[in-house]
């Protein structure tokens, strides 16, 4: 089968003009006079559909009329200019055929249907146009991190899903297991015996790749990590999923200062990709999800991020502490209605913070003078808050140890990253972007289960 | 800082030459005599180093000279062509500042290390010239596979990781779960109660992304994955691992040629990338690792691929049963060594092998009119086999609940995957690529263990 895309057509609609095609897709409405009928057809390829012209001089004109929403058909025809309507083409068919017919019970009718409706058959809401344009643009966001790596010559890594080391706190992990849970081997203490476990020990589903990626930014200068990453908290919230992508940057030779840079070029090149690649789906969310959207990612393209130290947002926010829910003081962790303040009332653009108290931050972050505060930098977007959360990393051997041995972490786990500033340590930074948010940022949609395609939180597991 | 990658002298050299510059890496070697020395340096950013000359001018010579394999350095200095070297260029350092250290017992020495015990030192081994190459490779054939997707509009589709449905057989699956396994939760009839798990059920990691994926096929007409899958099969070999990434890209409107084109076309782009981007590494490894590789990759790009069906390959092999281990007869599954066979000798060069018995192949599979053969394809390719393993999908309602009901499979379990023959079916196909073997064939690595960065296998999980 030579079937054109409806995206080829659109894209090189010259070439095709009054010309005989064959397209196949999906039947998105279908009307009918008595003589003739129209059918809006959708093949996937392209956001805008093509409508379809059809009449009683074909045979099986008596079948297409009853054909039910969601039917795949091919037709073939000839494209035709319709300077008055609404679309630009449409096809006069001569034939039709039909591929795959669908029952008068398809979930998905010519009608609105709300999200929380969809997420309830997230195998056909693909179908829908806002799940096109949400999971065609998560492709393309996708698509442009690698691209924007690779054109600089980082290496992407796959780092580890499976890891027997527990960098953030066993309680917000899963467990990854082969024994019969049904019939546990068990030591001679009653402890279970985990040496009869599939890797001979306790294993977990990573919650970062970070650890692992500075040891090959300390091989490759600069790398990057895009993978699954897992969280087993119990909250239910529209931002929180137990499963989700994250993309983790690590250069080597490089300080705070170059990471900003990195993480600033790295969202504008997003934007702009998605916007050149995508500008059907985008017009389509600034109208219908978010009408600030594209003003918004506008705003962000063409802004220099505002830079500012944690202690002067904290000067900033107190003297707005009437206005928050929650007050802030020197020490305490920043919530999004702070983050959002500064960067959509002060800054009123995104804008780095720097330099927080090391107690609210992980101990691999690098010290400053001040013993007080870590180089770490989180980046906030108008819109949502931290987009972005990196520092530049402890590479002082004696003062990573110190570090551990203050927050009690068992430095003998830590071997291997213990290497790293033993042997050509280097100044080095990373960040990290987590992909749900990114996608969410950028089409608007409010609710991290309608940019996942099958999510995973508390209690669902679906399909 | 503004450090110049080694790529970028090597790139742009008549830019940087007879010019100051400043470059950073670590040291791979260094010599010297009284008044002078040589430095060979890399940045991980290329593959071939670039020599450092440094002279007992310089303030800290007797530092520099005492310093270790493996430390970081910065230098700046004069880039210089050395017509009469084997480098076309050399650094005649003006200053060289010690970024970081390195201790006498750095594990990688100026010696050839077996892999076995790089395997070991999974942290540093990228640092090695063998593993720089492979893992380089491997980032480049990774976004070889994305850059061929995208610019034929497929949609890449991140399916689901931890899984609810067990659609090849538990035995093979690992478990995810959050319960205390110490005091599991059990029903009145003493097992366990699954409903206090996070999911509030049984969950696994996935197999394969196939099913997920062909919801999305039915959606946006082309789509691929690429993410993790998972094995927990006990067999310590070197072909297999319990984590790895999978390609699987599944195509509407399409049936089995389609899918056959499409994966020629893949390969053969995957080699032609890798060939272009990374020249230096291919040659390092047909010159030390496998000395046909090149041929042998030339050779499949060059080639148009072979098509036989399963009848006829096994008429072929019977024929030469007495050269095999395990003799053939119809009905059978082909070994690699009948496979290589084919693809080596009787073919000499990749050969597509369709039509398998409905008996060996999955459930899933188009049965054929025949009703006793599948429309299943191997792609097999010299010096490995299999390569990559697809079909078209059984789209047919009642055929497919028919292979289900003889198979004993739950057809309720498999609501949302019938739905997809309900509602506008169409032929489709797909196939799936084992990322780690693509990587091994396009190296010559021959153990899985040294294509990954961070190897899971039986019995070990470290870092």
């Amino acid at each position: 089968m030579e079937l054109i895309s409806i995206r080829e057509l659109y894209k090189n609609r010259e070439k095709y003009m009054d010309k005989k095609v064959e397209v196949g897709g999906w039947l998105r409405s279908i009307r009918d006079s008595k003589t003739f009928g129209f059918i809006v057809l959708n093949d996937g390829t392209y956001f805008e559909p093509l409508q379809v012209v059809y009449h009683d001089t074909m045979d099986n004109f008596s079948e297409i009329v009853k054909l039910n929403v969601g039917a795949a058909i091919i037709v073939k025809g000839t494209l035709v200019e319709t300077p008055q309507a609404k679309q630009p083409f449409e096809i006069q068919a001569d034939e039709i055929f039909i591929e795959g017919q669908s029952t008068g019970d398809y979930p998905l009718q010519k009608k609105r249907h709300s999200f929380e409706y969809l997420r309830s058959i997230a195998h056909l809401r693909p179908r829908t146009n806002t799940f096109q344009a949400v999971f065609r643009v998560r492709s393309l966001i996708a698509y442009a991190i690698h691209k924007f790596f690779q054109e600089r010559d980082f290496v992407y890594v796959h780092t580890p899903i499976i890891t027997g080391s527990d960098c953030e706190g066993a309680g917000e992990m899963f467990r990854v297991t082969t024994l019969d849970m049904a019939q546990l081997p068990k030591n001679p203490d009653g402890t279970i015996d985990y040496s009869e476990d599939f890797f001979g020990k306790e294993t977990n589903l990573t919650v970062s790749g970070q650890l692992n990626g500075e040891t090959y930014a300390q091989a490759f200068r600069n790398i990057y990590t895009f993978g699954p990453t897992f969280r087993a908290e119990n909250s239910n919230t529209t931002r929180h999923a137990a499963e989700f992508w994250m993309i983790e940057p690590e250069i080597a030779f490089a300080d705070l200062q170059d990471n900003m840079i990195l993480a600033e070029s790295m969202i504008k090149y997003i934007i702009t990709y998605v916007m050149e690649h995508a500008p059907e789906e985008m017009k389509f969310f600034n109208q219908f999800v978010d009408k600030g959207l594209m003003e918004r990612l506008n705003g962000v393209v063409n802004s220099e991020f505002g830079h500012v130290t944690y202690t002067e947002a904290i000067d900033i926010l107190e003297k707005n502490n009437n206005k928050f829910d929650y007050k802030v003081s020197w020490g305490c962790d920043l919530q999004t209605e702070h983050e959002r303040y500064l960067t959509e009332e002060v800054f009123k653009k995104p804008v780095f913070v720097t330099d927080y108290p090391k107690e609210i931050k992980a101990f691999y972050m690098k010290m400053n003078e001040d013993n007080k505060t870590v180089a770490a930098m989180d980046c906030l977007v108008p819109g949502i808050g931290e987009i972005i959360g990196g520092s530049q990393r402890e590479d002082d051997y004696d003062k990573l140890i110190s570090r551990m041995n203050e927050l009690g972490l068992n430095v003998e786990d830590y071997g291997f990253y213990l290497d790293l500033r033993k042997y050509g340590s280097t100044r080095h930074a990373g960040f990290g972007l987590g992909f749900e948010r990114c996608v969410m940022y950028l089409t608007g949609m409010s609710n991290i289960r309608d940019v996942v395609p099958f999510p995973r939180t508390v209690g669902n597991c679906e399909l």
